[in-house]
């Protein structure tokens, strides 16, 4: 971990979060992790029989999050959850994280409670859940929040769970419920309402925690992602960050390959849209395939698993992704998350 | 590599750094990268003898480069640099790098040459010269040019030069020479007339290139940092990113030891003050200790190394690190490289 000036504010953070890793290794979250904060670079072991699988995610304020909208608690989960999904979506065991992070000065050092305490809680407790030891870093002053995060995990050689394994005829799946952090976003908003504050966090009703809970704190499918690839019953696999519609296509272009979801089948999230459930961002369930002879559970780790459509070959004048409804087939044109813009 | 928005400007960016990979890729500059951009993970493998070196480093503007001092060639150039320069502290050989950007619409969407291929360009060129592929990464619209960089590397299991490994009658090396980046740093502020222009990069005499090019160009330490592994000859290194006296500190810190320098040993680069060699940051030379039978060359692999002082016990009352002159010894306080602020 650097420290980018070696100023006191810096210095202290960094002594902070240094303290918060250590705390997370003696817990037992160390994993292949060999030496963390404190030199040039992480050291990391992986088995003999293991790759290593390795993504990279950006998170920018006023893009990826408010912070009008968003507490510090939700800031840092958020960041850590879209790289452990990437992870799941590969049946990635977790190694160890890295963390760089930008910041104004005003949340670095504010009176009270700090902004950066509640950030680093909201990392810390997700990092705890799936055994995830903080591994190193940087720190800088910036303009605006940026957040990047880098997650490493260990999978057996040729077992990881890639985007191109998609054949013609194989069933499609994905984990729990589509939709629901979209809907948990327009709330957001509306309770924020709408604008761009950047001060005083919207008031949350205890009854709307749960409708939230999707958008503000989603639960990347580790435990799922690790029983597909241990099992070698999914042929291919990715995360729903972008949404069905773009994640899908995502999948049927490494694969080459077309695809038909079912409307009707589709696990449409409490309070979303069918709308949602197709294009909305940020769920991170996993999506993945099997072939129709595979015994796919109905549940896997506690999460219900819903079969939700099929591998098509690609021709010619077929869409690349197709709906299909109660009136006919239509193309499932990807709308592309776009985050706040 | 994902596409934060899946936008057209995002997504043929992304297109074009993934070709740009794949070429480098075909080059050789394979290595350990089993699987680069297109899935949700890259994956690597490193040999069963091996374990790795990770580190980041976060580049923003304003802050560790202006748009309006440094060409985008440059910038990018010293982002990757950075990263190498933490690989090389500890012997470990590049394996792959990873590149989160965000950016602000005008240095994407530019008519002529755009802005971003200048940076691609100052990027590929130094990841190719040290044969690191680009493995993946993320992409981001951002109200300030951001780049996080991340490098991994690959180094004999044990044998990683470590800032926790300097003994008490060691002596200690640097290799090349000191301040020459501070001195440029200083030359390219006057050319571009102080202040923060955001537009019109200065005119640079070609009599000038050569003083700014440690500061616009620095040389990670790649082959050095190798060959002392390799050799086992070093007990402990760190590379001087922030500064001499700052970063010889943290390698007394993490090794309990103290250390003098002696100044008229040092080696100064033409051009630069006494000042700037102590203290001034982003020269990316190694600093090394090596118990005193060792025998260390006086170049490794093309660059000169010189030794400059030794390493103490702790004791009460002794500074960390101390600087000895023909007026006496005295403390030698950490300025702390405060990069633009």
């Amino acid at each position: 971990m650097h420290s980018g000036s070696g100023k006191p504010g810096e210095l202290a953070l960094l002594k902070e979060i240094r303290a918060r890793a250590t705390q997370l290794s003696h817990r037992g979250a160390r994993g292949g992790l060999r030496l963390g904060i404190g030199d040039d670079c992480a050291l990391l072991r992986v088995g003999a029989g293991e790759e290593l699988a390795v993504t990279t995610d950006l998170s920018i304020e006023g893009r990826h999050f408010h912070l009008g909208w968003h507490s510090p608690e939700s800031i840092g989960h958020r960041a850590l959850a879209r790289g452990l999904s990437d992870l799941a979506a590969m049946g990635a065991r977790p190694v160890a994280a890295f963390l760089s992070l930008g910041l104004p000065k005003t949340l670095v050092q504010n009176e009270k409670k700090k902004w950066i305490d509640g950030f680093l809680d909201g990392f810390f407790a997700l990092a705890r859940a799936h055994q995830t030891p903080l591994a190193g870093g940087d720190l800088a002053e910036s303009p605006v929040a940026v957040a990047d995060i880098v997650l490493m995990g260990a999978v057996r050689r040729g077992k990881a769970l890639l985007r191109s394994g998609a054949q013609p005829g194989y069933l499609i799946y994905v984990t729990g419920a589509l939709g629901g952090a979209a809907a948990g976003l327009e709330r957001l908003a509306e309770l924020a309402g709408g604008g761009n504050a950047k001060s005083g966090l919207p008031h949350i009703p205890k009854r709307l925690e749960s409708i939230l809970a999707p958008h503000l704190f989603p639960q990347p499918r580790i435990a799922q992602g690790l029983w597909l690839a241990q099992r070698g019953l999914s042929s291919a696999a990715i995360d729903l960050s972008d949404g069905l519609s773009t994640d899908l296509g995502h999948l049927c272009q490494e694969s080459h390959v077309a695809a038909e979801v079912d409307a009707a089948a589709l696990p449409v999230h409490i309070g979303a849209t069918i709308e949602q459930a197709l294009h909305g961002g940020e769920d991170y369930e996993l999506l993945f395939t099997a072939a129709s002879e595979a015994r796919v559970p109905r549940s896997i780790a506690g999460v219900p698993v819903t079969r939700i459509g099929r591998i098509l070959r690609r021709r010619k004048g077929r869409p690349a992704v197709a709906l299909v409804t109660a009136d006919g087939t239509q193309a499932l044109i990807p709308h592309g998350w776009e985050h706040f813009s």
